[in-house]
């Protein structure tokens, strides 16, 4: 390992910062970290064939008590979330929702007492249409009612879906009523939005509108358990980014969807780079996967306390893909205190690991570390670096010729290099020492 | 686990038993077992910048002993190959094709003649158009010579690639006249062609001239290392299995391309499901990765002697699926002594495992195990099963409803059935115990 020159002062990110005006109820300052039962668990409702794994209170108490027991809580994850598919299929006599008898006996407010128990939150899941998507009641019509029955019920977070709404042109008015509902009862619940990845289906969301209703929002489709789905919602993000990363911020959230660590469908390094970009876009960290019986090399990455740290960085800012080229991608994030957090992702799919110009991935500002910077290594290993002192920046012409070593995937001898194996290596750079 | 039942007798299968005439060289008798520098090594010439990975001589001696001290000489792997980018830019002035003197100094035939001292085979590549792939020396208008070439340095194995035809229907017959010309050099030359490949942009190749032609032949594109690639694979195969399945056999192999086993792109499950269906495919099993630096569970994959025996089964006949329902797919082999050897994949990507009532596995020829059948689970874990005593036959109305249980998701109490992780079960029916 070479030492590096990175930028010295994200100055330049200055034009991205905006003065972010979110959902005002002090709810979700940093992205939200928990857990949340759909990637995995789906519509399971088949609690005799599968109690191990249908949809009742028996999994959400499980999944606390693995969250208390192996250092979930402790690095931050809080939220157990339901997600569809709990519901009766009727309301009651007073027209309120409740949740499958079989399934959840002892109810929601026993549930929530319990998440509460163990220091942790609940969310529960319902939907702005008629109906949910799997076909349990909708809240259409009945906003004010399920907002009072889930604060009644002590509830800390709400999904809201977005199917089945009558006319699409109703969803803007549908999630702000529920949003006004639930500020109504007067208890902190955080509210999570699909309205974006709907509405995309007839016109360009208002993300101002979006951002000051919601706590953290939907964009696009549904993760799945595949390295395919990963890499897509990745390509959507970037390419909207110029119209997603100016609304994200305390308070307000750009959701890319679950975590799907630990599963069945990534490969180690595939699960490397979800975790480090989801860090990245400052993405809300909800799990789906099954704590009691998980990996422990996945349940390491996914408690990272440095990608943690990352994603929770009190500055609020979404980070953004700077380069595409060569099958590499570089996406950075800029950081509280000055602070650069950097991603290199190799996203050829042939070959081994490739050589990446370290240089490059800090030349976007076309500018230097002056004196000298700390550089952090945070994947695939732990390392802390420093680079030599180098106060002359760089001038345009010199940037473009490292650019073109890069896209000829040489670099002459006096250039750090790192390996980038298959997928990620992220850096950190710290304050710069002195000016 | 419970206990299962299965078909007995694997009679049902005769109408795919042809009688195979394939290339009569004495060769692979059973699939190709070796290693191939392609998919992870590319055509990475840069031995100054990086001397470990380049296609070099020191590439393959490394790989050659590491064929013999990790045990997989042993467990059968024997090829150790050479892919595109190995020549000289130029063929030298008797008109010889010539190793890139800097990458391999020492010269071809000294290379096989280590890797010979190993025990073990050397593979080599050439083009039967004006141009490799990667753009050095084709063997078009030298299809003699370079057979001889070949023969002199002590080649084994002959990787013929199909790009820079100067007319696509000249395929067949270059095809043919590289075979008469390894022929006439008097060596076995193991002759693996990628003739259909490029037929199949043109026009359905003729499978009966191709297996007495060549000992496997590429029919699909590349393998990448992605699941999406993987599975493609599977679904060009299941989808021409009415063409592909009756022309393999010993002496000629369909060959689906490399196992990316031990890569950065593949899920553990992923992997697994790659080297079962390999093995159901009686597909030739030549490794692209990196033996100096392979996850040992990875390396145990790819030496299960159960899964190799399974690919290596002497009656030589290639697996098909024989299901595809509800996200699962079946696919089975017929072995020798009346075994049968059964794959089931759960395709979905999302969710959990899920149950798959196992009799299905087995009702495709309607019949049932009588008196009973020893049943070999071999992954994810081995274990020896008996079936209980079953001897009526199902009938087709009761195979029926074993359909609709699968297709529902759900089966009575009485029927066995087995998780499916995330991919993959393989079941292996020994001969019946009596009759």
């Amino acid at each position: 390992m070479g030492s590096f020159i990175l930028s010295s002062i994200i100055v330049g990110f200055c034009a991205l910062i905006y003065t972010v005006r979110a959902m005002n109820n002090g709810l979700a300052l940093t992205p939200t970290m928990g857990w949340l039962h759909w990637e995995r668990f789906t519509c399971n409702t088949d609690c005799d064939a599968d109690p191990q794994n249908c949809i009742s209170e028996k999994l959400y108490m499980e999944m606390a008590d693995m969250m208390v027991k192996d250092g979930w809580k402790d690095v931050g994850y809080e939220y157990v979330c339901i997600d569809d598919c709990w519901p009766s299929v009727t309301r009651d006599s007073q027209g309120r929702l409740q949740a499958d008898p079989k399934r959840f006996p002892s109810g929601i407010k026993k549930l929530a007492d319990y998440i509460h128990s163990k220091g942790l939150k609940l969310g529960i899941y319902a939907d702005v249409g008629t109906q949910t998507c799997a076909g349990y009641p909708g809240s259409f019509g009945y906003y004010e009612t399920d907002a009072a029955t889930f604060a009644e019920w002590g509830v800390d977070l709400l999904k809201f879906d977005g199917c089945y709404m009558p006319q699409w042109t109703l969803l803007a008015e549908g999630y702000v009523n529920m949003s006004l509902a639930l500020n109504k009862t007067g208890r902190s619940i955080l509210y999570s939005c699909e309205w974006p990845l709907y509405e995309w289906q007839h016109q360009q969301p208002n993300y101002t509108a979006i951002q000051q209703t919601c706590n953290h929002w939907r964009n696009y489709a549904d993760v799945f358990d595949s390295w395919s789905s990963v890499t897509g919602i990745l390509d959507w993000t970037a390419f909207h980014q110029d119209l997603l990363v100016p609304v994200a911020g305390p308070g307000g959230w750009n959701d890319p969807d679950m975590l799907v660590i630990g599963n069945f469908g990534l490969s180690w390094d595939q699960q490397v780079t979800q975790m480090s970009l989801w860090a990245i876009m400052a993405a809300p960290l909800l799990m789906s996967n099954d704590l009691r019986d998980i990996d422990p090399r996945s349940r390491a990455l996914l408690q990272n306390p440095h990608l943690i740290a990352i994603n929770q960085d009190p500055l609020g800012k979404q980070g953004y893909r700077v380069a595409k080229v060569n099958g590499f991608e570089v996406w950075e994030r800029p950081l509280s205190g000055g602070k650069l957090a950097v991603a290199v992702v190799n996203r050829q799919e042939l070959g081994g690991p490739r050589r990446f110009p370290l240089l490059l991935a800090t030349l976007i500002n076309w500018k230097s570390c002056c004196p000298q910077c700390n550089i952090t290594q945070v994947t695939p290993q732990y390392q802390e670096l420093v680079s030599p002192e180098k106060c002359k920046p760089l001038s345009r012409m010199q940037a473009k010729k490292w650019l073109h070593y890069l896209s000829k995937e040489e670099a002459p001898d006096t250039v750090p290099t790192m390996w980038v194996k298959k997928l990620l290596y992220q850096n950190q750079k710290r304050e710069q020492v002195s000016l």
